[in-house]
């Protein structure tokens, strides 16, 4: 069997990568690290949790082609700071790697942002590889080279873009996630589907619940097909002045509720439940066919994810937490929405976000979208 | 009279910018800004020293294209560290500047590296301007787009490469430079017609005294050939994979020096004492045409640079403060060196860094090169 491969094109031909995806890619690290980031050494950051689940299997796999060494931090994203980050730099000098040293990043999302942030400041930048463990971060964070730390003003305000050499998805992982965290990147991949591609979305619909009950042969094709889709819209706009805002669907919802509740609901869960607001929106709006919302609500329920807006959250209290941070930068709320399922929205000009009339909006999340 | 102008080819055509080298070059920044970084507003980063002398000049020169702030830190390289970063980040992200921002860095050194590192990573990075008010930040540091801070293990250690839009360099500041430093810049000068270009070096020499008085009609000229020189070095080299380690000629010596004397001796003499130790060193070794040092002595004295080791540092106290750092990362010491005046020293595998043996470097040391 062929491994599966997506090329990340981001920018220039130089920033170009492969994203490997195939069981057991974890296993086989040093084969993917000799052909694209051969190093005297090799930092392997993870968190402590997943660096006792494969911080052995990636060092002794690295090691065929160079000494590798685990970095560690305590998991969760309240680890995604400047203290980490430069509580990690500092180790990586004291134990002496130098300019030709390679960063391998295992483990989720904020793994990926700190670890990438670390490569990307390390003496003015390391080649580094990205092994996502996660489902959100196999077709999400570990494709377009975003890094970064939160500070005290708001989630990821800091950081860089540098496109990684290699990244490596092992869809063996999969099977030792928590449900939970499965279902929630499993969020990311309709969204895929929604802004980008109708028969994906219709695969999906297709295929819920063996999806849901982790088919090994169902897996490997929905992370590919996602990645695939990821990477088109990164290769189109690597550093986010257009196409790349449309992967923001749901997603404006999401972060309302995400600060409304002080990050008590999982970012999947938000950002089901934000598609469905959207969609929504974009019904009342006239932007978005009529009966995507439903549509989309049907799609999720039978992929055991959430679709309406816990009832506790008012209307005027997402509207502000949505705009609130916008209004402080004098800049005023723009929305990623899709015109129908498989289509991402464009206004008149070509541009991939909307400007929605706050009456609208208000009107829509009051009438509790998704609950039908 | 049309404005000196020396582009910079860094990389890609995207990441090349104009140095605009003219008299009053800071009153016309605002033109600079709109014909290469427009922006909704402007984060005049400066330390207390600079911004008071030229912090509202430039803020009214740039208030013709969008408003202009000033960010202060405290004067001098103990500044330039993460914590006085993270302040500088968080005070722009307090007063709401998002994206579209445009960072200029108003000073010497120190402020280049640490106002580049916030550009760099301000919202995963802002295009930047330059704005240098020392000779060597005018004629070295302003060029080439390295920014960084300094981290216990040693200085420069975390960073990123950021080539800013465009750097101003307005000669008439040089007038209010403190003798000293600008003596200090004169030894990168010495440096470059070294290492690149032996008839620059020898109108250094021919010119050495109207240099030394600050002659309107000289500086200029030294200011745009050094440019140049630096120019091309890092055109061709952008990254520092190679070529760029030429710029190095002198600065082994020197480091070993400033860590030996704890930074009590600025950076210039301690250049261009190296430059002389260098120079003996290589013809030491067969490397260095016969009379190098000899000459390059006589020109750093007609600046009123010093040409010798200072004689309390022994060559023991040299070399160990020179490799300590090297042996800790496993590597060894290299050393850029120039055949004769005019031109690098290149490898039979074309490297632009030789190794020396030890014994040949430490019979140099002890004889107390520059001093005769």
């Amino acid at each position: 069997v062929r491994d599966r491969c997506v090329r990340v094109t981001a920018g220039d031909a130089r920033a170009s990568y492969d994203v490997v995806i195939a069981p057991g890619a974890l296993a086989r690290l040093g084969e993917l690290a000799a052909a694209t980031a051969r190093a005297s050494r090799y930092a392997v950051i993870a968190d402590a949790t997943v660096a006792s689940l494969y911080g052995n299997t990636a060092c002794e796999a690295l090691a065929r082609v160079g000494p590798a060494e685990q970095f560690t931090f305590r998991q969760g994203e309240p680890s995604k700071t400047r203290e980490t980050w430069a509580r990690l730099s500092d180790a990586m000098l004291e134990r002496g790697l130098g300019r030709d040293a390679c960063v391998v990043a295992l483990g989720g999302g904020v793994t990926g942002d700190l670890a990438g942030f670390v490569a990307a400041t390390y003496m003015r930048g390391l080649p580094w590889i990205q092994v996502p463990t996660s489902l959100l971060a196999m077709i999400d964070a570990s494709i377009g080279g975003k890094t970064g730390v939160d500070v005290p003003a708001g989630k990821n305000l800091v950081g860089a873009f540098l496109q990684p050499r290699a990244v490596a998805v092992d869809t063996d992982l999969l099977a030792t996630l928590p449900p939970d965290e499965f279902r929630n990147g499993l969020a990311e991949a309709v969204k895929h589907g929604a802004i980008c591609d109708a028969s994906y979305f219709a695969w999906i619909e297709e295929n819920a619940a063996g999806i849901l009950g982790g088919d090994a042969a169902l897996l490997p094709e929905l992370v590919q097909r996602s990645i695939e889709i990821k990477a088109g819209v990164v290769s189109a706009d690597p550093h986010e002045h257009g196409q790349r805002a449309s992967l923001n669907f749901g997603h404006t919802v999401a972060h309302a509720i995400e600060r409304a509740t002080a990050f008590g609901i999982p970012h999947g869960q938000a950002v089901a439940v934000g598609m469905v607001a959207e969609a929504a929106i974009g019904e009342a709006a006239g932007i978005t066919k009529a009966g995507t919302a439903a549509r989309l609500t049907h799609a999720l329920r039978a992929l055991g994810l959430p679709a309406h807006i816990p009832p506790h959250l008012d209307a005027e209290t997402l509207l502000s937490a949505a705009s609130g941070d916008k209004k402080a930068r004098g800049s005023r709320l723009r929305w990623a929405l899709i015109s129908q399922i498989g289509q991402a929205a464009r206004s008149e000009g070509g541009e991939w976000t909307v400007e929605i009339s706050e009456q609208t909006v208000h009107s829509v999340l009051q009438s509790g979208p998704g609950s039908a």
